[in-house]
């Protein structure tokens, strides 16, 4: 017996990580979208399509026509390179707010994905799935960055290799890390964001930056927190993109004077994220920046969680009820 | 009682790593330079001063005159800086060809800074003794670059994470490396080799080479062979400095076939290393790296040792006789 509805929850993600551009990332457990679908069969002589039943939750406004969005158009793919039979029938519920840098559009086509394959006869392995979505990018927004994408469907901190063939690395955290993600009530487009960063680099930034990348993954791999925060410095992309977020160097202040072992913009931002030792000083550091916002005059959301070992999930199916 | 007259070894070294440019490097043993140095107290009214005594060795021509030679420059530097009352008087062992890529300008200055060290009577810390070196490097070339210095003092698979203030870090390599390191008959000056960069590069080309450098960070860190493997790609340097090296596809190529992890260009060349997991097999790889040379009509040296933990040191006193 098969399955014919299910429901599968993708958390944020941070991207970038201060020192990895469009390279690192990792999931925020307790905020992400969830995506629920169903078989849908076509008429007769009809081909297998998606359609968007709903969309919920904290945005408001998005089409409901699958070409548009990135969970649909995600499906739309697989269903023509799989030559599926059905098609799918989705209601989406975004917790992620838009253009926030939390890796909204990865989490629904990721969670997507995720409860698509499990509708499928013959499910995917995750490298094929992270294909799919990397190539559900590629259609949606012209380029295919999967640092978000590959957190997201994978856990864990996550070094993108390869898009070509498909490479993640997981990285070992002996040591237990955890986050503030702090979302200040601000929309910053991923173009303008982008377009904040020159084509070309200096070498000598390179040579700077890939030296603190090599020293934070060091410091990962044997969880040595001193060194861990003498790395965590972006000295490519964070001075580039500090003026588009509103009061960021009173938030990382904040943040590094409450205990912080480093803090940088999550993504192309505006959210802002912090790396802690313990989940205590992860919330002290989230209040902290959220009180920094606040003296600025900007609301903010804060998120405190263990830096999470699981990606994009199946948490419900017709066939088990609630996992 | 203190020591009037002493003698350090100072490894070759292979700086870049493929996937470290300016940032990653670490000793070869059993090839390096060596340097003797006296005590030499000023005649009255005089100021304390370095003399070279002799240079000998591989090289021929070396100037003795210690202004032009980056021993001499170094220890003038120390002098200086620490206002010692006494100078020193040089003997120089070059073991290591001049313009081969296999930091030989480092091991000369290192050896000289580990040699002074140990006839003062305040010994200085490893990072004070890097911080001249690169002082040494920048008086003699007019830029620091520390990534042969650092492994030739410290020993190891070292990052250089900051140069100002200085930050050496080492790299734990649970499973032991070798490596074959294969220097053909040529001489490629670094500044020639330095000019085939571009000053900047494209952010897509920083993007690739700096998931391979997270990705083989975490291979060393885990002893993970497959993952370095395929980490070991050079896509920034190696494809712009290839053609100053005769025949340097077909070395490379015999490399890999003959089983090595990876292969690429030693520092600025014209050395070429590769990276194995065992003694007999950097020794097979080397010969075939040799061979490739030599169908090439260009004879070549080779040295196979473990990635060597250690960096210059004393090997003998006036006080203890050899080490």
């Amino acid at each position: 017996m098969s399955i014919n509805i299910a429901t599968a929850f993708a958390p944020a993600t941070v991207a970038n990580v201060a020192v990895g551009f469009d390279v690192l990332g990792f999931p925020v457990d307790g905020v992400g979208d969830t995506v629920t679908a169903e078989r849908a069969w076509p008429s007769a002589g009809g081909n297998p399509s998606v359609s968007i039943s709903s969309i919920a939750g904290v945005v408001s406004g998005l089409p409901l026509d699958a070409s548009r969005n990135t969970a649909g158009i995600v499906l739309q793919h697989l269903i023509r390179e799989l030559d599926l039979p059905f098609g799918f029938k989705l209601s989406i519920d975004k917790g992620i707010p838009l253009s926030s840098g939390m890796g909204g559009s990865a989490a629904s086509s990721s969670a997507a994905l995720v409860v698509a394959n499990a509708l499928l006869d013959r499910p995917l392995e995750l490298d094929a799935l992270l294909g799919f979505a990397l190539a559900g990018e590629e259609l949606a927004s012209g380029c295919a960055h999967g640092d978000n994408v590959a957190p997201c469907l994978y856990g864990g901190l996550t070094i993108l290799r390869s898009v070509n063939p498909v490479d993640v690395v997981r990285v070992p955290l002996p040591a237990p890390l955890f986050v503030a993600l702090v979302h200040p009530h601000r929309e910053l487009d991923t173009r303008t964001s982008r377009s904040a960063l020159p084509v070309e680099l200096p070498l000598k930034d390179y040579v700077a930056q890939s030296s603190r990348l090599a020293a934070f993954m060091v410091a990962c791999c044997t969880g040595d927190f001193v060194l861990m925060s003498r790395s965590l410095e972006d000295i490519l992309v964070e001075p580039r993109r500090a003026r588009l977020i509103p009061a960021f160097g009173a938030v990382k202040h904040a943040a590094l004077r409450a205990g912080a072992l480093g803090c940088s913009i999550s993504g192309s931002g505006p959210s802002v994220f912090a790396l802690c030792r313990t989940q205590a000083e992860a919330s002290k550091v989230g209040a902290a920046m959220a009180a920094a916002w606040g003296a600025a005059g900007v609301e903010s959301d804060v998120w405190v969680s263990a830096l999470s070992q699981k990606g994009a999930r199946i948490i419900s199916t017709d066939l088990e009820g609630n996992r």
